[in-house]
């Protein structure tokens, strides 16, 4: 009866970017959760199922996504009690998780509340930051140069000491916020050091210069900023 | 004739972490390539052994690492001409990358200088950062907090600044650099928040309070710091 939360990352898109690690465990899988918003299909559950026992059983943790946050935090509570009741019943619980589980991802709110009852392991995947940077054939950060990941909706002063502190930098959470960050990178003089990606990996994958990026732009997107210092990584002919 | 070169990442170091895309590449492969040490194995070769076909022709790119980086950059010039060569040929060259190959990888090195000239592919990997987290089961980032990887050799001030603005961190490359890290660590007051992770994945894994970790640190460790500021993310009982 010691049977365990594995929270399973996914990748950024591709089902073939899952590792070996992913894919095994939900091949395995007897019971297999995924929080989504309500009545919408669940993108993790998309990315994996080409891997998903036809008879698994699948608990589809619903999670409101509100201005406050007491409502998604309740449903969370919710989604974590339905798990709970198959562990203590003894059976595995897979945990579906887009990109990795600990990267800006829902999967941390059922760690919080379940981790320090129950065995959890978690299998890290790819993240959309090294799958941008892979589809743009930009690399990302070399040497002591540092790499930070910055959420758009910050204020533009903090984006910018951010950006002035990173060799390389991805900015994530455009959606509305994408017009501001634009300007703020031109004044800074880094409009050529960035690159527009979207939906990295999938059929649908969009890669365009910052300029002719969409405004508002779709939540699967970033912009990627490698102003890397080391002179022996120019593209060289 | 328009063979290419594919970088591949390979992972933290647990074979079963590299993707589905990885190992078909592999498998696939007719000609390996992967920088390493003069008269060293070679740490990317090593995951990749279980996928390497018996019959692929290897080409050990031997990089010597010195103060000066002439030589080093000497050694990628040759190593990229040996690739250019079978590729010139019409055969593909497979790069074993450890971790994501451009997230601080010396196949970045071979990138700049081919990619200019022939069809490349790249394939991300998991990141130790992502593969630390994970078995150290501290979530890395959410919401609107900034996550930065932050090369020890930085000086104290820069490191500071940076930890100063991040919700989550890991600190990389730290060698003869921790006992300084860890000081810094502490007048900060983030001695609670930080965790030491040694080679993540592998059988040898180490995972330790940072008060125990071993002064130097071996190359494959690094420190986590995780001071979200998401109060939702407090572990629940």
């Amino acid at each position: 009866m010691s049977a365990k939360m594995i929270g399973v990352g996914l990748g950024p898109g591709d089902p073939e970017l899952a590792t070996l690690k992913t894919v095994r465990a939900i091949e395995r899988a007897k019971v297999i959760a995924y929080p989504c918003l309500p009545g919408a299909p669940s993108f993790a559950r998309q990315i994996a199922a080409p891997y998903m026992p036809p008879d698994a059983r699948e608990l589809a943790l619903e999670i409101p996504i509100t201005t406050a946050r007491a409502p998604a935090q309740a449903a969370y509570d919710e989604g974590a009690a339905r798990i709970a009741e198959v562990l203590d019943a003894g059976e595995d619980v897979v945990v579906l998780c887009e990109g990795d589980p600990f990267f800006y991802g829902s999967f941390m709110y059922l760690h919080a509340r379940l981790a320090g009852r129950y065995e959890v392991e978690i299998i890290p995947g790819i993240t959309s930051v090294n799958a941008a940077a892979a589809r743009a054939a930009r690399p990302l950060t070399a040497r002591n140069d540092v790499l930070s990941t910055i959420p758009a909706p910050l204020p533009d002063d903090a984006i910018r000491v951010r950006l002035e502190q990173a060799g390389g930098a991805a900015i994530m959470k455009l959606g509305r916020h994408i017009g501001r960050v634009r300007a703020l990178l031109a004044d800074m003089g880094l409009e050529q050091s960035a690159v527009y990606v979207e939906r990295a990996t999938l059929p649908q994958e969009v890669i365009l210069p910052l300029a002719d990026a969409p405004d508002p732009a779709p939540y699967f997107s970033m912009i990627l900023v490698t102003k890397g210092t080391d002179p022996w990584l120019k593209p060289q002919s």
